[in-house]
């Protein structure tokens, strides 16, 4: 369908309200060729947005935004309701590509109503604002968007319950495109199987037995359809499950054929999918992904009770789709329920099998109870291994890798190991999976891939050892996984400068070695850097420690706050965290 | 039913299976009689194992335990589990009733596979035993008893949405007994109703929809029902939910007529119900929870969008029925559910409201991520009170109160204030509700109920203003929340030894004011204590900012380990954490 839709006329949903239906066809068709340049110049989550389109224009045509709320889910489906909330030229423009982040953001619009990327909490944010408007007496719709996976987070699930109790109104648009970022897993995905197969109308209907109303939408990008649905639920009294049946990708080929593949991706051949990166492929081009998944394959054959577990992102561990088939029963995606997969951790543990759980940062805080109670104070043998626990990571303020290092290391009994290199990573995961007597966590080192074959490896990571790698002078460097190599650096600066120093692997994140924190008591100065937020991490560990010894310590690292889209290397500068930066301070604070 | 059962003649689960029916029933008999002696002389649990008495005879009956394997959800109905399981005697013979706890204990029994007290892991915990038999090609039956309230927390639901994919033996029991710790809340409920009301027969059912087969026992106290429906499912080559409709309470009838009062109590008279305790009653003798109550009370007279939030555990906050019922539209209890309460506090806040949720600070780590993402990275207004947050609170090592600190002053952008008395505790709350920019939590003090009318009272707690209530000397003691009237005592016996020192009180846990800090950059010794593990917390962050000056800084506090019913008294005495104790690490390290 082509037409010459002047987009930059959308200033607001306002403007598209006065369109005909054939009109807002038209308008999804305009809309969808800035988007789709934008995606394959740009890099985003494609599927998702392409999904959307018909729905989201639907909804502001429907319901009276900025009035009328609308809670996106995870929120990485929004660039359409951008598009019409007067952002437009962020997708039109590619000078202006970088205007707007990929999440909702309260910051560029009052019609976003919340920083939002974790998934599953739109219910229960909706339900806030729902018993808000009736403590008010007032009378605007509530509408919460979740789908795309995010039904099987308990959060999700906990929203629904609470929400079902509302005697208001309360719309939730449950977005079923049959995946998650891959295939859906989980018993409730079989209950949409049937409502779709049977055009909404099976008796066995979970969103009716948790007490909601509901309609059933088929052709979920189809604008009328969708019109006509929405406007029978505006300005209802009570809760209903408005169940929209949509194609993730809709619109480009190659993303409704391979939708797993193109729920995020970089850059792309709009034509072919090719990625447009050039990086020439070879034997040591393996990210931490690759390396983990050849290691824990490995692993797998060895021991036959070894399992993978993701919690619905298997991309980040490594196992793309002829990964996860060769691995069988010994790989299980139990969707986005990241409390799932730590608790079952414990259950495989205590069955005898070897769990080994994969996690990125940003989620696995929420399974924090499930890392305290079921697995710490339970001492079950699992490892778990976190991706992207650092600055060097992904830098939108939802997605953080700042947290979990002072969040995982400060539960009792629970090893937080800290890899310096792929040697030692390779190893540390191995151990833990090898050994039976505790749980272990061991976060991937932030950066580019580095080899040092000269890392000493143990055979046991059990108690805490560090290594001395160099013993001289009395000032030590301490370089926790990330920040060895940047440690070892100024080290190597120093010493060009004529100040010989120690430089110490610690190779713990989460326990001091008390024979070497002994023997830096009596040094002149001690320096941290640790790849996270400083509060509640390790160097405040060794200050403490040492807080009675006349020795000056220093901890590097970043300040408690939320970070939105920033660079990394001036992160790093601001945080004094250079090795010229360190090798300064060292020099400033020892008077040399 | 009178018998003359020996209940010392039952060592393990295998001595009940000789027994028949009626046999079964005389013993469920014999076993009520001394757990009520010991319920109503010790407390406990009362409802939950009372309720439960007959299901756990029949599951301990029909499977082969400890080969099959039975995981009892949060654990506190367990009592008679525990009496089938070799120890009986600790239910029989008041000299050992503390030789068990109230929650199942692997270190106690193989019959208790995990050491569980938080609700709605048991099916996520299952889900991986059921999983790891398989990869070993085991035959066992794997049982998941989930009920009481606990269905409403969302890892239970992420259990159950899993454990429906599992193609093996995976048999969920259902303990509905209309009633979480209070009333129950959410729309799952009034599925479990319609079921109860057509025994079972409702084609609407949330179970089948999530993909279980599906069974249902009315009489969940009768034991020849029970054995039927267990002896149907045992060896089940898939997933299969046994619904079971118990009677909370059942067999006291104090109990069965008010469920709530009774789902725990402390020691009371067996025919009335009354409370032992003799406290005479008095205007001074309102404990925090009353405190709360009556200040959210009034606040909510003051401000009629102020809303009083809970999880499922109305009594920790001082919500009973009569206040719940006279708050109306104010009050909200959401079921157990804490990632529902914390993120519907911020679209409350959102949507203009005032909520105020109270946690136990043991359960406020289940919504870690949505104080994290929904409320602090989206800077929304809402109050958080926490009780129990200390360790002269929960003694059980499920329940403790020593982590809340270093797990929330550590998330940027949330100010978690400590008062030291109930004077500064009810300011504290007024202030946070009145105040509309930053997200508040206020850790209620631990300990006896203390007044200090001396204390200064700030109109604004936004920025930390740390309060130097003595100025003297070049030792500073600075007592956060529940130590500050330690630190006190202590620096009054110092007076009264001629050493004169400085006294803090900072008023917030996660903020260092900068000033104060600047000048005790030049004291001699700093000392802090605190109520939690030091790891993470308050003290460690004076450590680290004072790193670089001269000053000696000792940090006071717990360490980090899960402690199991440990005496107060004792761990504080063997954490130097005493008045004189702390008089006397001054004295020592400033050579007095």
């Amino acid at each position: 369908m082509k037409s010459e839709f002047d987009l930059s006329q959308i200033k607001s949903p306002a403007d598209i309200r006065q369109l005909d239906e054939q009109q807002l066809k038209q308008l999804a068709a305009a809309m969808r060729r800035p988007l789709l340049d934008k995606l394959s110049a740009h890099g985003g989550h494609v599927g998702p947005n392409l999904g959307m389109m018909e729905a989201i224009i639907a909804l502001h045509y429907v319901f009276d935004t900025p009035e009328d709320k609308i809670v996106f889910d995870v929120s990485h489906q929004t660039y359409p309701h951008k598009m019409l909330t007067g952002r437009m030229e962020a997708f039109t423009d590619p000078a202006h590509y970088d205007d707007v982040t990929g999440y909702t953001s309260p910051r560029e619009s009052e019609y976003d109503l919340f920083s939002l990327g974790h998934t599953s909490s739109a219910v229960a944010l909706a339900s806030g604002l729902a018993k808000a408007r009736d403590l008010r007496g007032g009378k605007e719709n509530v509408v919460a968007v979740i789908g795309d996976g995010s039904l099987s987070g308990g959060v999700a699930f906990e929203g629904l319950d609470y929400g079902a109790t509302l005697n208001s109104n309360f719309i939730v648009v449950v977005n079923d495109n049959d995946m998650s970022i891959a295939e859906n897993h989980g018993g409730i995905y079989s209950d949409l199987r049937l409502l779709r197969n049977t055009n909404g109308t099976a008796d066995n209907n979970l969103f009716r037995a948790m007490g909601y109303a509901y309609r059933y939408v088929h052709y979920g990008n189809d604008i009328p359809s969708l019109i006509k649905a929405f406007r029978e639920v505006k300005g209802i009294g009570y809760p209903v499950v408005v169940h929209i049946n949509t194609m993730k990708g809709m619109g480009l080929p190659v993303a409704e054929a391979h939708k797993e593949q193109f729920h995020f991706s970089a850059p792309f051949d709009l034509k072919t999918g090719a990625p447009l990166s050039s990086e020439p492929a070879g034997v040591d081009d393996r990210d931490y992904s690759d390396i983990f998944a050849d290691t824990m394959t490995e692993l797998m054959h060895r021991y036959p009770e070894a399992v993978a577990i993701t919690a619905g992102t298997p991309g980040v561990i490594g196992f793309g789709p002829e990964r996860r088939r060769a691995a069988g029963a010994q790989f299980i995606d139990v969707g986005i329920a990241e409390q799932q997969a730590v608790a079952m951790a414990s259950g495989l543990a205590k069955g005898g099998a070897r769990p080994v759980v994969g996690l990125a940062s940003t989620f696995l805080q929420r399974a924090y109870d499930q890392f305290s109670q079921d697995i710490a104070l339970n001492r079950q043998p699992a490892t778990f291994v976190v991706f992207y626990g650092s600055m060097f990571g992904m830098n939108d303020e939802t997605h953080l890798g700042f947290f979990d290092l002072g969040l995982l290391s400060n539960i009792p009994d629970l090893q937080v190991l800290a890899p310096t290199c792929k040697e030692e990573f390779v190893r540390m995961v191995e151990w833990s999976v090898e050994q039976r007597s505790i749980p272990v966590v061991v976060r991937v080192p932030g950066g580019d891939v580095l080899s040092d074959p000269s890392v000493k490896l143990l055979d046991d990571y059990t108690s805490p050892a560090y290594d001395v790698v160099r013993d001289r002078g009395n000032v030590a460097l301490i370089g926790v996984g990330t920040f060895f190599p940047i440690m070892r650096e100024a080290a190597d600066m120093l010493a060009k400068e004529g100040v010989e120093v120690t430089l110490i692997n610690p190779r713990t994140a989460s326990q001091l070695d008390e024979a070497v924190m002994k023997r830096l008591g009596d040094y002149a100065l001690v320096v941290t850097a640790e790849d996270g937020i400083l509060d509640g991490g390790y160097g405040q560990k060794v200050a403490s420690a040492l807080g009675t010894s006349p020795v000056k310590v220093v901890n590097l690292g970043l300040p408690r706050e939320f970070k939105n889209r920033y660079n990394a290397a001036e992160l790093q500068q601001q945080c004094g965290l250079t090795p010229r930066q360190i090798a300064d301070t060292v020099l400033r604070l020892t008077q040399h």
